[in-house]
């Protein structure tokens, strides 16, 4: 397209009759025609998998690291190629922002982020990123102008914790700032490190009605579109996370001269209640999930009766409801659970994030792109958190999914295809664009 | 009592007619009078306390630190002091001598260990230690010459491996010498530092009849004496253990992505397992166990479901085809878990003691002594090793268990009462007067 395509209001205003007829018509046709460059995305993603890169594959990227750090540059470097005016924010968030056309209007953000888990995959937040610069890239090259202003945004250290949303929303507090990362830095050392300061985090607030919209595009990370081949996930909210750690006290003996009987075997009493845990979770209709990653048996010997054993409890669901619902009645069996094994169970509350619905305009404007450009649609919870969940607490936010081959994440095996990124690239194009205009 | 007692047999040849007459049947009636010093006991026992001793009680000697090698020594001047001829062998045990009457006779052996595991208590080994060397300075005080030489035991390293007592019947092999013992030191160096010659073991190393008998009095470690007020247990045989790693291989994955019905959770499996191990042990009569005493889920993160679990499996019984039965029958059922949560099941077999049954001859002459003390007596396995499981390869063995307060062993809390500990050293004294005259 070599015409020029910017519909900056005040061409409107000083254009004649004709053109005040035309170029609203001229314009809406071009810009559904516009696509995202979808070979320029997967070089960048490719690009940018060489920092942190493992042997094993994928890439080793966790926040603060020296990956990080070099990552974030290469991503700077393509923000600056996309024509955005580039900072990094106090907290140490890239910003690349670009100008609207209207007065007044609060800023449009959309984004992701780019570090990874330790041993993760290219996929996981890299494909919104690098769409999100692309967007920006492909406004830029047809000289597209949006009323609102755009700001997109590279989250810092968003595996371990949401931290660089969290200090836009404000909830990142002064204490956990002193907790030390993957990366083995302290949050506050990290941020400094990669080009904030975090004496400056107020900064980088912004409040309820600072933010016009959010757009997040992301990897599904689970396997629904790829098992059902649809190509677009219309992510109705992001999943409330209740994680408790659960210590189950018994008492620790020898394992050949106590009789079966006479036991307060703390692991069998843990055994039976991850079976619990899961038989309650999968006993009601829904999509809520439950999970026990960690264990820990103490002593821990082989021939040593477990007297202790400390391990987590995840409830995941969208509805915050569902969950106390389903810890309710896990408790109710770990009573019952003690009671018969002689041991005791203690719940201590680890963290809670709340349930982040999507807003509901926002939904319906990605499934309108979604179907203009051809591409199936299935409503869907986010299961995993986002950065997302942070910035529904300044405006209305909406993300979009596209398959993860055989629904694995945070691992090297991580994929999605080149087409679903272009297809999900391009919804976010035009979700941005309807939203820009609406 | 002032009287000399030796029945040195020379005497008896030398004597008149009527001393041959007098001097046996006064002999048996003074034996049978003769007690071990409680009180004594009970001292010595609280000295080495001190050796190691750990702030919350118990002590910590393991095998080959300072405070072994340092409460060795104390123990080595008791037996100095009852009269042993001392001697450190090329393994490091410590073996106290007493010559007998009788020409051509193999020496009578008993004895215990004095080694603790971490943060262990002060009765397990040191009962039957100290009860042993008190035993000897019972008969050198009271001038009492058995016809079998004596020889007072003191094995090196019970709770790592029962290094000491295998040394001695041939087991142990070269390439065990350079395991890291819990010391941090090596066997090898180990046995260096405590004063034995681990070029030297050759030396050590008995053959089957090179010994009369060995006796071991123990405090059970179990609750069954203690609950059913028992004075003595006549141990019937050690138990076999048999001790396999089980890996369970799932898929790690996204706790929060991942639907219920789309995972491959090998911590769920892991529960399953440990829930049927415990069904499958109690499911017929008997006093077998079997325990789950070590777990390990990978990657380990509350929001990772586990996509490995590494667990122990440990199977104890008098009768090794009870052990089998029950290994058979809890591998089906690994294999129906296995199937239906699409995990994978794999045992590896660690190590195998078999079962050590004591001699039937010894067992009755316990039970006699134990009677003639008026101490009531119960007929039971040892759940746990000894020592004696390895003499046992080298003649006929006994074992003697005194009562274990509560059951508690291998704890600070560990404990046995002076009454007890005094009623077993003097069932140890009159079951090796026993069998030194059967």
């Amino acid at each position: 397209m070599n015409i020029a395509m910017n519909i900056n209001r005040r061409q409107f205003n000083y254009g004649l009759i004709a053109c005040l007829l035309a170029w609203p018509l001229r314009g809406i046709q071009s810009q559904s025609a516009l696509r995202v460059n979808g070979k320029r995305i997967v070089d960048h993603i490719l690009a940018l998998a060489e920092f942190g890169k493992n042997p094993q594959g994928g890439a080793s990227r966790v926040a603060y690291s020296d990956a990080d750090k070099q990552g974030r540059e290469y991503v700077l470097g393509l923000m600056k190629s996309a024509k955005l005016d580039v900072k990094i924010d106090a907290a140490g968030n890239l910003i690349g922002q670009r100008a609207g056309s209207a007065a007044g209007l609060a800023p449009l953000l959309f984004g992701s982020h780019v570090d990874t888990v330790p041993e993760g995959g290219n996929y996981d937040g890299v494909v919104g990123s690098i769409s999100a610069i692309e967007v920006a890239q492909t406004l830029a090259e047809n000289n597209v102008t949006t009323r609102h202003p755009l700001e997109v945004v590279i989250f810092q250290n968003e595996e371990g914790g949401l931290i660089g949303s969290r200090a836009m929303d404000g909830e990142l507090t002064e204490k956990e700032l002193d907790l030390v990362s993957r990366s083995g830095k302290t949050i506050r050392d990290g941020i400094k490190f990669i080009g904030g300061d975090p004496m400056k985090l107020a900064d980088v607030r912004r409040k309820k009605g600072d933010i016009a919209a959010y757009l997040e595009l992301h990897i599904e990370q689970g396997a629904t579109l790829d098992t059902e081949k649809i190509k677009i996930g219309v992510v109705e909210g992001i999943v409330g996370i209740n994680w408790w750690d659960v210590t189950i006290e018994g008492f620790a003996n020898h394992a050949g001269t106590t009789a079966m009987n006479n036991r307060q075997d703390a692991l069998l009493a843990a055994a039976k209640f991850i079976e619990a845990v899961n038989r309650i979770v999968t006993s009601v209709p829904g999509r809520q999930v439950g999970t026990v990653g960690r264990i820990n048996a103490l002593p821990g010997a082989p021939n040593v009766i477990p007297g202790k054993v400390v391990l987590s409890l995840e409830l995941r669901d969208l509805d915050a409801a569902k969950i106390n619902m389903l810890y309710e009645k896990i408790r109710v069996e770990a009573q019952q659970i003690a009671t018969a094994s002689r041991t005791k169970f203690d719940f201590k509350e680890i963290n809670v994030n709340i349930p982040a619905p999507t807003d509901a305009r926002i939904r319906g404007l990605i499934g309108e792109a979604a179907k203009e450009l051809g591409l199936s649609t299935k409503l869907m919870p986010s299961g995993a958190g986002h950065d997302a969940q942070d910035m529904a607490r300044l405006g209305p936010v909406g993300m979009i999914f596209v398959p993860s081959v055989g629904g694995i994440s945070h691992s090297p095996r991580e994929f999605s295809r080149p087409e679903d990124i272009a297809n999900g690239a391009n919804v976010l194009l035009h979700t941005l664009w309807k939203l820009d205009r609406s």
